[in-house]
Parts: structure tokens; C-alpha cells; sequence
């Protein structure tokens, strides 16, 4: 903490810097020092756009996509009612796949995984919602795009369960990533890549 | 970046938290996705915490500490007047003086480290600023508190310099950090360890 005196808003604002996560309260007092340094470029915006953010920002209704409307840009675009649906867990994969630029449909974002430990059930993370926009929006291939996880696997166990039948269902492939090296892979990893080893 | 579409302001308070120190693009989505799902604890207050520091935050026009007023809190505290200087290269050291709780006299800010590769000469370090403050303020005892690199160093010789004959001079301690292991300390900090014994 800066020491007490005329800077209780700088204080309070190092405070909320260092609950983001990736900071901590030595570089939160650095990124506040650095932003007070940058009035004109950095703070002035910054304090604009976080109240803009704050007053517009919302979940899309139709998928959980995070959006300054009800219903996001991606729900609104017509080109992308292709009948594709890609299940992520959270908003952040959803970025993660639209910066991949492949995938063209839809998204419904589920906002977690099941778990029971957390008490994490099936209507928390809105998959009767899913099968309901299944059938309400003509969708006929699901791609269950959740993370390598044990909870993320569970999960995508549980809603290809639900969803036997009704749809097309594949999940992301398993393998060496793109610019690994062996060496550093885990044996998991190695063993998945090895299972699902292409013929050239 | 989120894809395009109605997330503008989303995405330019990404890119501008993304030029914080410590953050990078990807620390910054997660930064913003925390933030926007905490909305009423952490959004809101940031953004008004923002535009009040936008507004009120200023250097000591006498020390170049960072507040709200033009003469900071320790300059404006009488009790601190107490002949004793420390020189600090910036507010970030000042702030952790400060956190020692042990230095009761006041401070100047330099501002950086003399540098003649990037043309940083005394006048921009407000060094006869400080050699004019230490007649006008009565101080009779400086302490260079700098860091121990050579940049710093160099500096700290420079101003010892220009203050030689008027004040009393000291600059930190070096020597082993409290909680230090001398497997894991450089051979520079063992040997100046070394040089300060202190008899027992």
C-alpha cells in the first residue's frame, strides 16, 4: 500500500487493481503508477470505456456470449444459422474459437462444468436450454468444444448423453499440438495423438 | 481480440488494459471477462475510481510524489520536517520506503537514473532542484536511496558530488536480504556482505 494521507482513491483504486486475476498488489501499484504516468492515453480512456463497459456489457439471452446487446452480433448474423452448434465451456473459449476464424455457426456457451463437488448441475450450466434450442433452431451437427479437462470431458460426456440421436455430435481432436515438440508433451497427450494417428 | 460485431467498447478496453505492465492480450480478456462478470464489486467501482484519479492524481510539485494536491501529504506534514532527505528514483520506491514505516523525514523523486544513451542529464532529474530544496528546507542529513544498479549507482555518485560539503551523506546498506540464502544470492551482494561485516 502507498502510505496513508491525500491518497485514498489511488489507494482504493491500487485495491481493486490487485483483485484482477494475472495481478497481484505489487503490480497493481506498478499498472496504477503507469496509468497515472499516461493520463491523456491510457487513464482518461480507461475510466471512459470501463464505464461504457459497465453500463452495456451483458450476456447474449440466446447463447452466453458476453455483448453490449440482448442478443449477440453472432445470434443476430443470418450467414450463421448454418444448423452448426459449438458447445464451449466459458466466453473466453468462445473468443478462442472465433479467432481460429474456422467456424462458422452458432455457439451456446454452458458458463462451467458439471461437478458435483461444487454442486454444478446439468440446469446450472443451461443444457435443457441446449436441447431446446436444438430443436427450436433447425440445428443438426454439435461440436463439443470443451477443454482436455477431466471436468471439461465429463461435461461433454454428460450432453453427448443427452443429445444421442437428435444431433451430429464431435468433439475437437486430440493430439501434438501445432509447433510441439515430444519432449515436452505430457504422456497423455502422446497416447491420445498415438490413438488417433492419421494414414498419410 | 474477441471476434467483431457489437463488442467495440469490449474490445478497446481490452486492448487498453492489454498495455498495462504485467498484462499481456491474453491476461487482459480474462482481466476484462472477470471483470464484466463482476460488474457491481469490481466494474462499477473501477470505472469511478478511474475518472476520480483521472481527475484528482498529480505530482508534488515539491517532492514528485504522486497525490491529490499539489503538495503532497508528507511534504504538507510539519512533523516529517525534520532536516532528514531521502532521494528515491521513483514513486514506486518512495511507496515502499513508506512501507518500512522507519523513514520520517521527506522525500525527492527523481524521476529515473542519469543515462547518456538516453540523453537524461541532471536538469531532468530536478538535481538542482534538490541541491536549491536542501538550502530552502533546512536539510541537513541526505540519504540516497537508490536502486543497486549501476545506473543507479552512477547516479547516486553524481549527486553525492553536488551535495558534498553541505549535508551529511549516506546511501542503504548492502548486504544479504532478511530470509536470504547465500546459495541463491549473485556474488556482487556476497562480496559487498562481505566488505560491511558487522563485528559481533
Amino acid at each position: 500500500m502507498p502510505p496513508p494521507g491525500d491518497r485514498d482513491d489511488i489507494e482504493a483504486l491500487i485495491d481493486l487493481m490487485a483483485r484482477l486475476p494475472g495481478l497481484g498488489p505489487r503490480s497493481a501499484r506498478r499498472a496504477v503508477l503507469h496509468l497515472i504516468a499516461r493520463r491523456g492515453p491510457l487513464l482518461t480512456p480507461l475510466a471512459e470505456l470501463t464505464r461504457k463497459v459497465a453500463d452495456t456489457a451483458r450476456e447474449c439471452l440466446n447463447c452466453g456470449n458476453i455483448g453490449t446487446s440482448d442478443i449477440c452480433a453472432i445470434c443476430r448474423d443470418e450467414r450463421r444459422a448454418t444448423g452448426l452448434l459449438c458447445v464451449v465451456e466459458d466466453v473466453a473459449d468462445l473468443w478462442a474459437m472465433e479467432r481460429s476464424g474456422q467456424f462458422r455457426g452458432r455457439y451456446h456457451v454452458l458458463g462451467g462444468t458439471l461437478s458435483a463437488l461444487d454442486a454444478v448441475g446439468p440446469e446450472d450450466l443451461g443444457i435443457p436450454r441446449l436441447v431446446d434450442r436444438i430443436a427450436a433452431e433447425g440445428i443438426s451437427e454439435v461440436i463439443l468444444a470443451l477443454n482436455a479437462t477431466i471436468d471439461g470431458q465429463t461435461t461433454a460426456h454428460y450432453i453427448a448423453d443427452a443429445l444421442e440421436g437428435r444431433v451430429t455430435l464431435s468433439s475437437l481432436a486430440q493430439g501434438v499440438p501445432i509447433g510441439g515438440e515430444l519432449d515436452y508433451l505430457d504422456d497423455g497427450t502422446i497416447t491420445a495423438a498415438l490413438a488417433a494417428r492419421k494414414p498419410l
